[in-house]
């Protein structure tokens, strides 16, 4: 056996050894596992694919909304309440707004929780390494991750309003929308928005002034938009004392039946598994771009082209796609 | 000549129009080349390809903030700030938070506003159609009509302060974070994730409590991030009344000048020119692998393999990638 041949074979010893702490729900191998995700190691397609088979059983839970929601207070009461049913609780807090700073800001108020003790909790935060669908991607991967080490119920907490925050949460079966009263003029932006993914709207914060209005502002924008099967219940809370926790379980869950019921469940996972798919080869692709198919430079040299004014982005790209993979009619003649 | 020549001639001519009328300044032409690249049309590589020539010369402003920041009345008094330099101002105000509803809030709350019959300035809106990347390329390609139209400030309006909002303004050569006193907790999350992004921060509505505080603890957090070359400065407005406006443009154009002298605006562009390739790139590479590429049903075999848990996403995609490019192998053959 060559050195390199015995490298790989080691490190695919490796892999399977951390498959199998993942798969018997030990926590380091879990951590370790989802940071080979989030650094978007190249042992994570062995690593999903031999975890792989054991996902699709727990049941997911997206919960987003705008900055100062207080959603980090609320999956906490969520988890608590959960556990008490004797569920095993991932959560996974994104944050999409701290593309550069490693955004630890989550992952620490979390740790300081009082949830961090409970060993039927696994807690863990990511953000986005800047790059393009990257956090969408991992959030994905460490949702299979914590489903395949037994999580029966996986929270995704999201910061924002975005697309993608949209997208992140788009990995979930039920998606709830978190608002506060009173969060001043774009409020109706925000809502516009986010209107279409909430499977469930949370008005948090509800001793505030204005919590009675929100609920009622959000009911008649629901009263004015498409009807659907599912009209999105609306439910107060109030984290800190916990206060409405329990109708929020039960809102999340009638959402759960209904997807059971209604063949939405399916529906939605299949567009979910297409997107994934989608996604996945367009990384691929950009990869090859990147560090294979073009030739030496010919990345920088089409950059200085179109920097030069000589050459338009979409003639550039189209002369990049057809070196990568070939003229149309080329590659029916290769396949 | 064939009747399908004939319209595709026809269809040429039309382009060929349409950018005529944008390069002379027309203000209808120049609505109807964005509405083409706001729904990604056919049309949209040959209006780039006959304009692009001509950009590269106005000078590109993004404005970015979490939402009640008051950011639209704010970009309202920037142009008309410029406008007294008898300067032409094109504003591409861009909603990401809008995916579903087509975001006409942005649109018509500036529609209604003061600046709108000024013929110096002209006003666009869009939002996501829901498309990955899509609102970036849009935005990109808005902008390169407005610059070979002959509007020499360009201001990229967006809300939010995810990872699309900062890959929206980086078509921008300089840009401004606007901030507003007290919005709550998330603030310190909001403020660590932009705070590489932002050349100038803006504190608005500066007449509220808090706003030295604020102005306080960005420079604070100025204090302890990495030194850069450019230290963003940090400016208080009241965009309603105008206060301190003068003030922002000044902080606005002092970046300008640094660009200049500095060599960081080459640098920017480039990167920017790179990043615009590659996902043009990646976008013509998606389109090829749902229109053409794979055989019929390919891509839905492929997602039913991965939701009956027979493969794995990563090894589905592999599997797709080597049926649209060909095996590593095979490429090198080809080539």
């Amino acid at each position: 056996m060559t050195a390199a041949a015995g490298g790989a074979a080691s490190a695919a010893a490796a892999t399977a050894e951390l498959a199998r702490g993942v798969l018997a729900g030990q926590p380091r191998p879990i951590g370790r596992a989802i940071s080979e995700v989030e650094r978007d190691s190249g042992a994570v397609p062995d690593i999903l694919r031999l975890l792989f088979a054991r996902t699709g059983r727990a049941r997911i839970l997206g919960i987003t909304g705008p900055p100062g929601a207080g959603k980090s207070t609320l999956v906490q009461r969520l988890a608590q309440a959960y556990r008490k049913r004797g569920v095993r609780v991932g959560i996974v807090a994104v944050d999409p707004s701290s593309p550069f700073t490693g955004g630890a800001i989550l992952g620490d108020r979390i740790r300081m929780s009082e949830i961090y003790t409970d060993p039927g909790i696994f807690i863990r935060s990511m953000a986005t390494r800047g790059a393009l669908g990257g956090l969408a991607r991992a959030t994905s991967d460490a949702v299979d991750v914590l489903d395949a080490a037994g999580f029966e119920v996986i929270l995704v907490e999201t910061v924002g309003v975005g697309q993608d925050e949209v997208d992140i949460v788009r990995a979930a079966d039920t998606i709830a929308v978190v608002l506060v009263p009173g969060q001043g003029d774009d409020i109706q932006a925000i809502k516009a928005g986010i209107l279409e993914i909430a499977d469930v709207f949370i008005v948090n914060k509800a001793d505030r002034e204005g919590a009675d209005r929100a609920v009622a502002e959000l009911s008649m924008m629901l009263d004015v938009s498409e009807p659907k099967a599912w009209r999105p219940p609306i439910v107060k809370t109030s984290a800190p004392s916990g206060g409405g926790v329990a109708d929020a379980v039960a809102a999340l869950e009638r959402h759960g039946e209904y997807l059971r019921e209604s063949g939405d469940g399916p529906a939605r996972r299949m567009l979910r598994a297409r997107t994934r798919l989608l996604s996945l080869l367009s990384d691929r692709f950009r990869r090859a771009v990147e560090a294979r198919a073009l030739a030496p430079d010919g990345l920088e040299e089409a950059v200085q082209s179109v920097l030069g004014r000589h050459e338009d982005p979409y003639s550039a790209a189209e002369r990049l796609y057809v070196a990568v993979v070939g003229a149309p009619g080329e590659r029916e003649r290769v396949s």
